[in-house]
């Protein structure tokens, strides 16, 4: 306990000094379905190395793979360690995109009053030097008896594609007891939480084609189908009147919610207008039957995440578009597999686009859901480190987001993972003026100090 | 008959440098939908105008307008000629994207055998030089007993928003009998073509706002309505399962076609193959009950013209856009107003667009359609002068394209428009890659000598 408060004044002695560190690592644009962003993510890997040495850690390495490289690194007691701890992060960052609607540059690392704006700033570069910051004011009071590793990759935002056959080939090196990852937020700053349960992702990308260029609607209004309307045809009929989700045997293997989960759905410290206030849109909708945390944390969807056709800049152009494409994804529960969805969606366009157009569905990533067990010694230490730190015990939650790792280290290393992490839902992850809480996220240093002596 | 052989000749002899000068004239991007493109604009206005100086106007000004200038010219014998004929053109062009599909430069005016590829080409510069260098021929043989107005606007591809205003203001300047137009070209290089009817056009944009900023698709999906969802549905209910348009009261003033006309269409030299090869689509499509012809130029139809929302670049983004936007437009036929039909389409999204988003529908454009007497001595001198130059009598047609100048001289002027022209459907107009046909465009300088001509 003493080595324990040590760290803790450590930590908040170096607090300027850390702030100044995450800083220098949003500044490196780290966006990785930009295929052309090779500086961007090779400076953003070799800064986390670096750091991670500096910080303590004995063996770092960067170790290539088909795409962004990932970064590993290992710490080991000068005694032999019992237990081993596998931390995850990505550094990877989302694009930018609009632009226009960020106050800063997104690159600039602007520090406003309680918040640190950035892209990154939150999901997750700020989690991983939570993390690495944690374990360096440990390392600074003593040695640790616990063996460390990171895992830190660079592929997080575009499904993780090079993760799986890296853990296959890798599986001596990241052998652990547990994976700590907090890539899963909380969900709120008073409400510290561990997340059990993940929901799987299938992303696709359709194109509807219609006639071999542009033509005038002028000319031509009235013979051809305008693929645009045929777009919008189909996926407005990828919905019913009760906002379920109409391909073919997509709910075979969805499991009914519990009475008991149901209840503990229901304690959680979320309300309609909370919702209403994270969004701003003027009511909920969904699912019938199933309450807003339900539907976001138990229940698969379907969401079109990006659409265009035709002539999209200002003014009028009287064309009929050649073509018109919507990137849609589904948010699956445990038991769906991407491939299976994949299936039930081809199954579903060749029953509704008409022979008028001609289609391509290209699938673009995804991944399984996942549940851990609540009962895992980790999972304990965990929840008492963040009640000791915020003073109540945490919320458990089953997250509506999509974690590949999760899935894969379970699947390939064997492993379970402990998910919680200190981003908050107001930080804008994914949109503009994505921010950090640097209140809470000192929090979340303290947790993770904690959370590593509990675990001794 | 002396003086006209004399003309024609002079036209054959000058074909080269005819060509010349209007690849000059299509090298100026005079691109009208773009607001910060005032060079392109003014420079063709002033090119166009010096042209009709040298080719024989004795009166040239360049008139502004609150956004792009007129040109207006005039021709008057020394001796007072008793009929006047304003010949109508537009010197602004369509937007060139996708810019990635055109083979060469839209500006760079590139000659390849019978064609001359670039903006323009054939919507309409060329057709404006075809009616310049007739008279250019005409004038270069001795005087010509009529008197000859041209007006030549900067504004029909945005909609001639301020063609109304110019009219009402010159009325006197541009009296006439007649007008002549050359903006409605042919079905093809062996059917010399006179175009009796026009759609109207409505052109809108409505903008479907869901959450406040782009969500997480994971830490939201669920719970909000996608706004892409929202206009993919409000999209698919704008026409029914037999093709026909929802909104309320659509089809109440549109007059049904009578045999006779029914038949006319039956007789144009058009097939379903013929629009199967002009379009590359798989399939026809449109109101059923009606012919492919009868659709285009005889029913109104609706198309989106564009379509936007959320992530487009190539990767995978999960969100949930904020936005989703589309450029909807109708073609109208003759008693559709356009405001009228903008009340219709204000009462259809109302009725159709939940509550769950807000919404915003901007007019762009619009003008009426309208029909011509095919009995006037100027129709007959034009059909005479075709046959002349072709060697068969001309098709009549109603054209599926609006040209809002013809509803405005009827109403303004009191004027009817001959409508004619030497475009062809495979110019790609509005498309990349759009061309002229420059042996069709040759014999459309005689045609206009001939009609000229014929009309003394």
């Amino acid at each position: 306990m003493n080595i324990n408060s040590g760290a803790i004044t450590y930590a908040r002695e170096n607090q300027k000094r850390f702030i100044e560190e995450l800083t220098e690592f949003i500044k490196f644009p780290s966006i990785s379905t930009n295929p052309d962003n090779y500086e961007g993510i090779q400076l953003a890997a070799h800064w986390v190395a670096e750091n991670l040495k500096k910080s303590g850690c004995q063996q770092v390495k960067i170790i290539p793979t088909a795409k962004h490289p990932i970064v590993f690194a290992e710490y080991r007691p000068s005694l032999p360690a019992e237990q081993t701890v596998l931390i995850y992060g990505h550094y990877d960052v989302q694009p930018v995109e609009p632009l226009d609607l960020w106050k800063s540059d997104p690159f600039s690392a602007r520090l406003d009053g309680e918040f640190l704006y950035g892209r990154g700033s939150s999901d997750m570069k700020g989690q991983i030097m939570a993390c690495i910051k944690a374990f360096e004011s440990i390392i600074r009071m003593g040695e640790l008896p616990l063996n460390l590793k990171f895992l830190i990759e660079g592929e997080e935002e575009i499904g993780s594609p090079n993760l799986e056959d890296f853990l296959k080939v890798n599986k001596d090196l990241l052998s652990c007891d547990i994976v700590f990852n907090p890539d899963a937020g909380m969900i709120s700053s008073t409400a510290p939480t561990i997340t059990y349960g993940l929901r799987g992702l299938a992303f696709f990308e359709l194109f509807i084609y219609g006639p071999d260029h542009d033509l005038h609607s002028g000319l031509f209004g009235g013979i051809v189908h305008n693929p645009a309307q045929v777009l919008c045809d189909t996926i407005s009929r990828m919905h019913d009147l009760k906002g379920r989700i109409t391909l073919p045997g997509f709910y075979d293997l969805v499991e009914s919610l519990s009475p008991i989960e149901r209840s503990e759905f229901g304690r959680l410290p979320v309300t309609d207008e909370y919702y209403l206030e994270q969004t701003g849109v003027p009511s909920l909708w969904g699912e019938e039957g199933y309450s807003p945390v339900e539907r976001i944390g138990a229940r698969p969807t379907l969401e079109i995440n990006g659409m265009y056709s035709g002539f999209i800049n200002s003014g009028a152009k009287t064309i009929i578009p050649a073509y018109a494409m919507a990137k849609i994804s589904m948010r699956l529960v445990p038991n769906q597999e991407p491939s299976i969805v994949h299936r039930q969606f081809m199954e579903f366009l060749q029953a509704n686009i008409p022979e008028t157009v001609r289609w391509k569905l290209n699938v673009l990533t995804g991944g399984p859901g996942c549940i851990t067990n609540r009962s895992l010694s980790q999972v304990l230490s965990l929840a008492k480190a963040l009640e000791e730190v915020w003073g109540i015990p945490p919320f458990y939650k089953r997250e509506g987001g999509s974690i590949p790792v999760v899935a894969e280290v379970k699947k390939i290393l064997g492993v379970d993972s402990v998910l919680t992490g200190f981003g908050l839902p107001e930080d804008n992850i994914h949109a503009p003026n994505e921010r950090l809480h640097l209140i809470t996220w000192q929090r979340g240093i303290e947790a993770v100090i904690h959370f590593l002596y509990n675990l001794i």
